[in-house]
């Protein structure tokens, strides 16, 4: 796996991704590993000079094109709308010419190259040394960064300085709306065969942006769009300063799709040009492009009036206070190091500036599945945010808040009581158009029931619970009342048949372990926090009944449904089977399968993969880790025992789980191997789709790998617990959590951990039988069991 | 129900459907059931005027276009190609003018108006009075047949005759190519939306015939076009005559799409105006269109050599040989004569000439479906075919086996051996684009050999076993062979997994009773018959293993297999549940749910209704009468007294079986109730969308439901045993079986039944605990059982 970041290529470093080669075989994957994005405006890491790329990407997140999902065959409430996030036009683009010849990194000849992400500025750096055809040496510097404090605005620098002898030289800096077509990877990605690899997004084959302004005055350029169909607007300015000692001309031009910078300068040697460009990005879903020109303006002028070496800074002030909550300090494996804070900070770049919008299944990293929100956000990233930027994990839940109208509305088409959440959505209405592995797996809702329970106990904000907390819990609470029902086979158990569990190797089937123990938490939640409210605030409480027409009685109801939930077991293997009939299926052939058969969901008709016992990835696993009080160490590794060798793991989401629970149950060795599949997933491109977006549930997993895996915390009630186990092959961990607005920084070595509060009261905890507070200042010790 | 046919509309006749009022409420309805096909070309019965329709249909069975499915999200080996039948040049037309007054039925002044498809003729007739805007009364009498002899000619005949006044008479006899859009139905049915109901045929939105021939010779016109991606061709052909003391000026005009023959008549009072008009079709998978208009030109010149009145008279001699075969008798209830008669004339509609091609769901009478061929054919329709015209039911079957490496294709992009025959094709690749109730339903294989038996026990006919159907029966064998698997939970059963039976409101189950009593079925048949082969015919065996790779072995792996099969049965209610877990499924709301949410697939989320204990149609009571040697009495009784009330019937499949199955178990009220459904299906349109064409399925089971139903006919091997029970209300019921090539009259009367052989030798047969032969001439009496 690591001979992917060979060191002379990716030398190693604590702080910084660093690449010393180029290579035209592995854009995608570098574009998206060198990607900028502050969880608004994202931005893939093509060269200034554009040309040779995977994919032009420049994203803002939730501005997106919806179409009519055009069914083969269609049935009642099939998902109708689909939506697409859209490549919106690209201000990456700093052409460079000397002697009229351009630069292309593809053909050129280099001297040197060096293109560094640094996690500690938030800037991404390029050097380069180029000989000219002519002979000429030339560096050329830039720095690109997209602001963690201005939310709107990515700033760009491109240094240019003849080494030799005197040139022209011409910089055209531009900002272009590609129309398909003309993005060489859209060209390439059609012949595919459309829908090949149905996890990549929709390609247009008509006009997405249609233009709507353009506006040029002062140094300022703006260009404003509307999309076609979701008739959601946008604009985007540039404005532009150059500084160098030679003589300049300046020459601007603006169309409907390309607007050109276009310095032309007589350039001597040993004399910087340094060309600095400002950009700015507004989106609505239909404020008149006028009035998003305007913001950009604002945007534009504040960014020049504050000067870039103050938004530089700036941005360094947000990453120190981010490193200061989020950072994970690994002691005796730099490369690890290295690679675990490339995944730390792809976390904060897909979730910093995220506000009124959820995070992407790919972040802003590039347009892999359609840029749409799906549950792993809730499950795999909210802890990590709720455990150290707890307002961060704030956004998310309340973005599912104000989905709810929506949800009711799916519930009903789906013709049940409450509120259902869409599998993949942009706008909140469902979007997903294979049902099997999309509407039914209902779990979505417990999925944000979940995240809201880790807000809530991170922050202990009790007016969000009153507030937005309360509807979502009734609302999905209701679902599962309703979608289950009481077997009247005696033993009056609840069900809850023809769902889809996280493992979409197997769909629609009843009673699937995972989504029961999930529903049930969500009903037994939902119950007790709302008693608490009605007992807490009586006022609030008034209001969310007016709001949701709560009876009393349902509360009893949720929770007689979650004491009668039945939880599949099988008394023979000792094992919670997937679903009702999981263990009646045929077993996988694995060893008549060749390897290059996988993922299977590329290789095999949906029926012959559902009729076995193969996993995409192991959901009763998941259970175990999310619900963790619900299962002895003996089932736990039963289970695991089970389920690992029938995982292939083909999800992405799988192996931070299996590490978590295989350091839980004691394989140390395995915990680390599926630790580190997840920790180089995207830097080592193990699932051959970094190129469409960084797998930020993956992210968030590798962060739960080390807090729940080799940390071993586990959440019971008020208290922590944890159970240090350190891979033999380190020497040291450390992290930081918030609890209740407390933070405890938990330090790890060979023998054991220490606790200590570095912020706030004390914290609760359990070691052993004993429930002790840890208090600021009195670091506590747990040594590592034997 | 009746209320749909009041007999001042639709008068009783024993022989014939008569309409007595135009109505432009149903045309839809009435096009469909007075439609003209022999299987081959079909014509649905537009008026001679064009104009107000439903549907201008006229199809060539076969005769399809293709298109790309695009599946809104696409897996592997998802059906790729699709397949819509054609509505091809319409020739129905002759318009016509009187003072330049078009007629039009919709708005004119009707003196008289009679429309009668004639049973015994094969004859559609219209006679009209109709009182011009002039005031002017005009007797306009046409005929038209589509010939049962010749399978490519349709003849016209209109006859005008000015009744008070001279007056210009204009005939415009067209030959017209309707591109969508034109067509008053498409438009209607798209402001529908698009795939509302997935049971309509498709609509193109481009040009699908493009013209690629006119020619214009002699009296004969000739178009020719070829399907813009199937690239079959098709040419089509007409011939005028007239015949008339007044004076008549011809003139014609050819475009691509549209060929008038225009007589202008200067008309006088009391002389009819006769013109004939003879029309030809032929088509191919892609000869040129020049060779398919020379096949035109023969065609019209024999059948203008022979002479209309020749036509006609074969026309008639043909049904008499078809009711002689065919006929059911009905003493007793007029009604129901004419509707069963009806329903037997169609199913010769359906089935007369269509050579190389499959009986379509809605045979040539409509594009529902997209024309598609399906199992039901072979389920619902060949029992009937092989026991009345054996030679018709040879020709379904083959065009099963012609189908056979298509199938095997499809088997292996499953990852299964053998073959496995498309849901729903015409061309023989998969066309079912939502494969939960599409390829899901692996039991049409066993249709397919169901089918082939009817026929080879019908017929005896070895020679077909030998060189066709033994290649089917392993193909099909093998691949539930492959498919299912050993339980290795102890007792080694046999289960067939992830599969969806005939009962499409529940899919992708495990172990659906109808399936595994159906692959039973295969498995054995095919090992009995293969092994009867190898001592009968080794060279043909010889020949067979050297076509399949036949493996000696594999015989008695099909015996095991269908031993070990798993049949669900559950004790305590002593029925076979439909699946392995159907009795864990919630009941469904039968109070709540209103009458107009019925059909529920277009009404509800398919997740909704699989959730729930609610039938389409009642598989394991198919079961029960296609494999009836397998279940008791008593086991009937209680498995229809479970699904009955559970079956919404809101498939077309459904009454008739429901009907044969409550006769044998005894509820003789409820088995009349459920006959006259289908009886009527068509008639008075109970499923709300006969106008897209007959449900030819149902035809055939209206003939089981006597057969099977009132007259009890069951097959035990080589003996037929009879139960009659005639409904009360009935008088008599008789009609023929052709069995090993003798032919057997069965006459029901209120105390039982007389059986008689017609033709041929002895038949052997089971009264009681005897087994005996019924001899020619020697008629034999069954009483009805108490």
């Amino acid at each position: 796996m690591l001979d992917k970041l060979p060191e002379y290529r990716f030398p190693i470093d604590p702080w910084r991704l660093i690449e010393r080669e180029y290579r035209g075989d592995d854009l995608g994957t570098t574009e998206t590993l060198f990607a900028l994005g502050n969880g608004y405006l994202g931005m893939r890491a093509n060269p200034e000079e554009g040309r040779e790329a995977h994919s032009h990407g420049t994203f803002l997140n939730g501005f997106h094109e919806t179409w009519q999902i055009h069914h083969a065959e269609d049935a009642y409430a099939f998902a109708k709308t689909g939506q697409t996030v859209v490549n919106v036009p690209d201000a990456k683009l700093m052409k460079l010419y000397v002697d009229d010849e351009p630069f292309l990194l593809a053909t050129a000849d280099l001297d040197q190259y060096e293109r560094v992400l640094d996690f500690r500025s938030g800037v991404l750096e390029r050097n380069v040394v180029w000989r000219t055809p002519a002979g000429k040496r030339v560096r050329i510097s830039s720095r690109r960064m997209v602001s963690f404090t201005h939310r709107h605005l990515a700033v760009m620098t491109l240094e240019v300085t003849l080494l030799d002898s005197p040139a022209p030289v011409v910089i055209s800096s531009q900002l272009m709306n590609r129309q398909d077509g003309e993005d060489e990877y859209h060209v390439e990605a059609a012949s595919l065969g459309e829908g090949k690899d149905p996890r990549q997004a929709r390609k247009f084959t008509e006009r997405v942006l249609e233009p709507k302004l353009t506006r040029e005055r002062d140094n300022e350029i703006v260009l404003g769009y509307r999309c076609n169909h979701s008739k959601m607007t946008l604009a985007c300015g540039t404005r532009h300063l150059i500084d160098t000692p030679c003589s300049v001309n300046v020459a601007t031009s603006v169309a409907d799709d390309l607007a050109k910078t276009v310095y032309t300068v007589r350039a001597t040697p040993g004399d910087p040009i340094r060309v600095t460009k400002l950009v700015a990005y507004h989106d609505s879903k239909g404020v008149p492009t006028p009035e998003l020109a305007d913001r950009c303006t604002r945007t534009l002028k504040r960014a020049a009036g504050d000067g870039i070496e103050q938004l530089f800074s700036e941005q360094r002030e947000w990453l120190d206070e981010f490193w200061e909550r989020s950072d994970i300090e690994l002691r005796g494996d730099d490369r690890a190091q290295q690679a675990l804070r490339w995944n730390v900070f792809q976390l904060g770049q897909a979730s910093a500036r995220t506000q009124e919008q959820g995070i992407a299944a790919k972040g802003v990293t590039g347009g892999g599945y359609d840029g749409h929100y799906f549950w792993d956000t809730e499950v795999y990233v909210a802890p990590f945010l709720a455990y150290t930027s707890p307002e961060a994990a704030r956004k998310v839940v309340r973005f599912r808040w104000k989905m709810l109208d929506a949800a009711r509305e799916r519930a009903a088409e789906l013709s049940q009581r409450g509120a259902l959440y869409p599998w993949r959505t942009i706008n909140g209405e469902e979007a997903s158009a294979y049902y099997a592995a999309g509407t039914a797996q209902y779990h979505i809702n417990s999925a944000i029931v979940f995240a809201l329970r880790r807000y809530l106990e991170a922050s202990g904000d009790l007016e969000f619970l009153a507030r937005e907390g309360a509807e979502v819990l009734v609302e999905t609470a209701r679902l599962w009342a309703d979608l289950g029902f009481y077997s009247t086979n005696g033993n009056r158990t609840f069900h809850i048949h023809r769902v889809t569990g996280p493992d979409e190797y197997t769909t629609v089937v009843n009673d699937n372990a995972y989504t029961n123990v999930m529903a049930r938490f969500n009903l037994r939640y939902a119950a007790r926090t709302v008693r608490f409210l009605a007992e807490w605030n009586p006022e609030q409480f008034a209001a969310l009944r007016r709001a949701t027409n709560l009876r009393l009685e349902e509360l009893d109801e949720w929770d007689a449904a979650a004491d009668a939930m039945f939880i599949p077991f099988d008394d023979r293997l000792g094992i919670h089977p997937q679903d009702s009939s999981f263990l009646e299926l045929e077993p996988w052939n694995w060893d008549g399968v060749p390897k290059e058969k996988y993922p299977l969901l590329l290789n095999f008709h949906p029926l012959v993969i559902y009729r076995h016992q193969v996993l995409k990835q192991a959901d009763v696993v998941l259970a175990m880790f999310l619900r963790r009080e619900h299962f002895s160490i003996e089932q736990m590794r039963r289970n695991f025992d089970y389920y690992d060798p029938i995982t292939t793991g083909d999800s992405s989401l799988s192996a931070c789980v299996q590490a978590i629970v295989a350091a839980e149950v004691g394989y140390d060795d395995l915990a680390l191997e599926y630790f580190e599949q997840s920790l180089y997933l995207d830097l080592c491109d193990t699932h051959g789709n970094t190129a469409d977006g960084v797998h930020v549930a993956s992210l968030g997993g590798v962060w739960a790998g080390v807090v729940h895996g080799f940390a071993g915390m586990v959440e019971w009630g008020d208290y922590l617990e944890f159970s240090p186990r350190l891979p033999a092959k380190w020497e040291g961990l450390a992290f930081k959590i918030h609890r209740h607005g407390s933070v405890l920084r938990i330090d790890l070595d060979r023998d054991g951990c220490t606790l200590e509060v570095t912020d706030g009261a004390g914290v609760p905890i359990i070691d052993g039988d004993n429930r002790l507070m840890v208090e600021p200042g009195q670091p506590y010790r747990i040594p590592a069991k034997p």
